[in-house]
């Protein structure tokens, strides 16, 4: 069944008219729709639509995450700032979070925001293109459920991690690296599993210190049952570097727990002792640091345009026909989309009817045949890119 | 040739005398012999007094760094600064830019120091462990030779870029993951090579786009010639997260220079454009954010511990007898080597005796028949040990 492609104005308007129906305040139903769907502007679908009702709306009519935020401060200086989430909207924590940051930047230089008590907050590159938009660098980080095992262990104890870095530049977009902290993460092995590919070797080890190999369905129900684990960037054992990104993991397990007194490993699985679920208690962090406190934002934008441009100008490989720099695959996937929308596979459809007749929400769409078309004016303004 | 044990107050007085003789003012010259020992305390003997003499005293002699270093605060904020380095003593400019960024974070939470036209500044971890032992997160980062190869590329475009992260636990050691963004760097190669160790395949890319197996001194001599270059954390390509680390070092790369206006890439690669020797002019940064902001040092401290003890007390890979966190193995390795020295090679002692000798000093060391044991007290502080 192929996907069908739903208007960005079409989806934009029912998945934040959804959020409301959940209890979602209007403001704040708009700033977790925008970090949905930036998510789809960029291709990285996992964190989409694909998302929209296993991962907030049922969490919040399971009651382990709240449709109202309340965002409290639990201290503040000038630079700085610990938050408690209240188990509300992690994209709202998020969002208000790294907004704070930015503020505190453009006034004294540098802004770091963290938080404890949060649930999942999409796309950690949604908060550092906030950054590179305000002409500042941006760096976020948040843990997540424990699945990845550390260098010599089986077990997994910390999250996929993201380390996430953003830096501005005089191109249509910003340098934006984001990505797990693992190897892969569970929502590429769950695809893996979708489109009958094995798994990667070296991804992901079993109890016995071995690679998994073969069926990625497999190896999915081995990680959720705990008899797997992902690897770290660099692999399984020293030989390739698998300390580093052990090391680069452990940091963001630390920054998301250590200054806000959070929960962190183990206590992150969403299940309390009895098996029962529970509030994820995720902590993420915030960091704006203001290239107009140095040398100046053209200047900033400029250098690193050349720095990211000579490298992409640089020898290929036999075979490669590019080079690229982080950021831009994501930039051209919008510009494909821009023009019609996101593509929306049939279960997800599924999902997206079953939201409208439980709402009572007044949308057809594309892949109804009482579709009609929809006319309301919108401007589209993906993150991702610089005016 | 066995290695010869040097006790740490003849080495240290020795180096710091030497460093003297070649024209460093005293209390600087005490830096550099601080930042130097550092590294074969914590065991990195690529970065220690095995670079003494190669690094340090004959780029002095060959005029391309200068013993007295103009620190040149070209701009400052409350949170932030730009400080051009004249081609001075990285240690030196290290040491000065990760205080006044810890100054700067007791006084208003964050602080962040930029520098451009310095010089090696040793190994990276000591300046974490400056932020760390002052309560602070600590980040540092520096641009380096070119010689590793983006992800689909083939020529060596920027330098083995460390990022390098530090928080504080309440051990005897912080965590402080200090390492390359390369999977290996080029004085691992070349200790491969004179242990003739086959190189790791997936650690150096030809020009043909394939992993170079085999000698590796035959792989060095081609990173050299400019016909093959280092890959990235994660590996050729993108299967294995090859561009993560990637990300990671293009990130170092962007804030060595973008944000003081300094050199990158092939520009840093010591030589003119007929040939000739010159500066380096490398760029670093320098991040403290003060615990003490947040919810206090003692919390910090005390959880970050839990976190990693969590980690290693985690299931074992068969045939691993423990699981270790970043730091650790540097502060065993110091313990073991704190109450007798530092192990000298037969070629470095060479070296030592040479400077020595040029420079009229009144030193005897173990490795000579008239050896006159030093008696000289001292307090041995290790920077990456907790008081």
């Amino acid at each position: 069944m192929p996907k069908v492609v739903c208007p960005w104005n079409l989806i934009t308007d029912f998945v934040t008219d959804a959020f409301k129906g959940y209890g979602i305040p209007e403001e704040e139903a708009k700033m977790c729709t925008s970090v949905l769907l930036e998510s789809d502007k960029r291709g990285i679908e996992s964190h989409g639509c694909n998302r929209f009702k296993p991962v907030y709306l049922d969490r919040i009519k399971a009651g382990i995450q709240f449709p109202t935020t309340n965002f409290d401060i639990i201290k503040e200086t000038e630079t700085t700032a610990v938050v408690d989430g209240h188990n509300g909207m992690g994209q709202v924590i998020g969002t208000k979070s790294m907004q704070m940051a930015i503020d505190k930047a453009k006034k004294y230089g540098m802004g770091m925001v963290v938080v404890r008590n949060s649930c999942h907050y999409g796309i950690a590159g949604y908060y550092t293109s906030m950054a590179t938009k305000a002409s500042c660098i941006g760096l976020t980080g948040t843990n997540a459920r424990p699945s990845v095992a550390p260098t010599f262990g089986v077990e997994g104890m910390f999250g996929t991690n993201p380390l996430t870095l953003g830096v501005p530049t005089d191109e249509k977009f910003d340098f934006n690296i984001d990505c797990a902290s693992s190897i892969t993460q569970n929502g590429k092995v769950e695809y893996y599993a979708r489109i009958g590919e094995d798994i990667h070797p070296g991804t992901v080890i079993d109890l016995n210190g071995n690679p998994v190999e073969g069926d990625s369905g497999v190896a999915l129900k081995k990680i959720r049952q705990g008899t797997a684990a992902l690897t770290t960037l660099g692999g399984i054992g020293e030989a390739l570097g698998g300390y580093k990104g052990y090391g680069y993991a452990l940091f963001v397990e630390l920054l998301s727990s250590v200054l806000q007194d959070g929960a962190f490993g183990k206590d992150l699985d969403g299940k309390d002792e009895n098996g029962n679920i529970r509030p994820y208690h995720l902590g993420h962090f915030f960091i704006a640091i203001d290239t107009n406190h140095f040398l100046g934002e053209d200047l900033c934008r400029k250098k690193a345009g050349e720095i990211i441009r000579t490298i992409r100008a640089s020898r290929k490989m036999p075979g490669a026909d590019r080079i690229y720099t982080a950021g831009e695959k994501e930039y051209e996937i919008w510009k494909s989309r821009e023009g019609s929308g996101v593509p929306i596979n049939e279960s997800v459809q599924g999902e997206i009817n079953a939201v409208r007749d439980e709402l009572g929400l007044d949308y057809t769409f594309p892949w109804e045949d009482n579709y009609v078309p929809y006319e309301k004016e919108m401007k589209i303004t993906a993150l991702i890119e610089n005016d």
